[in-house]
């Protein structure tokens, strides 16, 4: 789905991706947190993942826990990366279907978030991932993609694809979510 | 679901539950790991579990990662316990659905592989989670019950239950598990 | 889940639903159609399908284009009652998923709607089924069963299974609805 | 999705897709049918779909009870049409959820067996739908475009899509699939 990447083969679009977490990272903040209301307010969805991208707000916890973090912020669109690891395994040695539905789940909500002006904000009602391809240690990065399907006044709903430099599809997922007014 | 607690108020519910996990935890080892071939071999679904409980074989990585643990297992019933903490939550301070998604993820498919006899392995093809209630820090501890629905020669199914020690619904879940011979 | 049947053989079982819908069906009015804006107002969900199973308010059309009925209603429960023809049929010979979907959104609707007190409407979201087992012409009756799960003020969730009359599986199901004010 | 229709105004697409349909419905056969073994045997899946759009199978009851048709299949990608009508509403006068169930369960099954070489056959595990807006006899068609996402050995996944002529969304929905082979 990322455009550049379509006509490299996998160890350039690795190399690629690598690369572009890299510059993302040197300027994320390292500690993890949670977003005040006062980083929060006036802020639309877009403006809050920027700001997260600049350094402003901190990486959330849970993101800085599984080793994955958000590359790229459009409207309705969101690119998480992250890196499946030993410590992400389940019993039989392979990444558990929980760490799938982590980066699936940030990257349909933020693609859904992405598109909330400033004072509305949302919850994720239910998530469904299909999980077709196992996932090990051998893959060295995988991209989680979210894409708004469809934004409505009350309900969004948003459409996820998990895959690896070589383009291989680990799973997809589709998403509700509540959009609502944000308590001020 | 669990019968012994139906009758407490949540705060015995909470000792009890705590008490449950401090005695498995006891007999776990400490040191995560994924199960060798040797100690899949023979075993049922069941037997594995037992002997993971039993300390025989190490917890899987993404439990201590993301600190939790099976609890019981029956042919056709899991119950796995959890800590939610900060270092599970999402922008917002709220608990990642991802962490949900894991522990139902356990839940339900060990549910199904506490079915299947030696010889026989599983994959999750699909899970589904409906998030009816945020949860955070606040709540001590959650369970994450999984309950066999169908269970057939090639293909199972199971749900799930993320209750509080109130009995607190926080997400209910589905998934559809493929069932196989082992390689051997 | 109809604790009546629990204890009688699939052909008593057979014969009790076959009473309870002629005694159900002798009762509704025969014509199709929809709810008039005048027999909704004031009446909560309950009492909309006391109306109907009453005779007062038409079954409505697609009941009967894919002969099924409502049979029962309690706060957070329903149960309707279908006979699978070759008319449902996919190109195959056996049912075609949409029948299913069809009885278990009816029934988990309609659980979720049963709970709603007057000037409340909810739309289904979104609807998961896993279709455990091959349906024909062969099993004369089916039941879909519905049961609230979650019931919060803007968002209900409910769960559904479609059975036998030896209360064999067919299929299982959940629902997310939306709660908001009717339009008056 | 069907790219002749994009730079067309609703109108003329309606227009294009009641001609495509009046052309596919003058060679299906009138009468609907379930496909024999005979008929079955030597054919892959898309042979199959290719015999029933020249008329030499029948259309499956549930297309002619629902009023829907298969307009057009490629491998992997399915497409069909069906005709919203008041028979096909709930109480509320809108459509029933099954019925927008019914053609998107249709368009990814077929879009799965589109793919299938002759002597494999496929069932449906599980489906899962959202529904984004409500739909009613003003809307004179819409289409259910179903594709393959994951083709595997065992199982495949499939999305699908329901618009109107003015493309907007009704329904999206994805699937999982049992591949087998048939039995002969």
């Amino acid at each position: 789905m990322t455009a550049p990447t379509d006509a490299m083969n996998p160890d350039e679009t690795l190399a690629s991706w690598r690369a572009e977490e890299a510059a993302v990272r040197a300027r994320l903040r390292t500690a993890p947190g949670v977003a005040s209301a006062a980083q929060v307010a006036g802020r639309s969805g877009l403006q809050l993942f920027q700001a997260l991208l600049a350094g402003e707000i901190p990486p959330p916890p849970m993101a800085v826990t599984l080793d994955f973090t958000l590359l790229r912020i459009e409207p309705g669109f969101a690119v998480f990366q992250g890196r499946p690891r030993l410590t992400h395994c389940n019993p039989m040695g392979t990444v558990h279907g929980g760490w799938f539905a982590t980066l699936l789940d940030s990257a349909m909500g933020c693609a859904v978030h992405s598109t909330l002006p400033a004072g509305k904000a949302y919850t994720t009602l239910e998530l469904k991932l299909n999980l077709v391809r196992a996932l090990t240690e051998a893959v060295p990065l995988v991209r989680a993609e979210g894409r708004l399907v469809h934004g409505g006044r009350q309900v969004a709903t948003a459409e996820g694809r998990l895959v690896g430099p070589d383009r291989k599809l680990y799973a997809h997922a589709s998403a509700t979510c509540l959009v609502f007014d944000q308590a001020s």
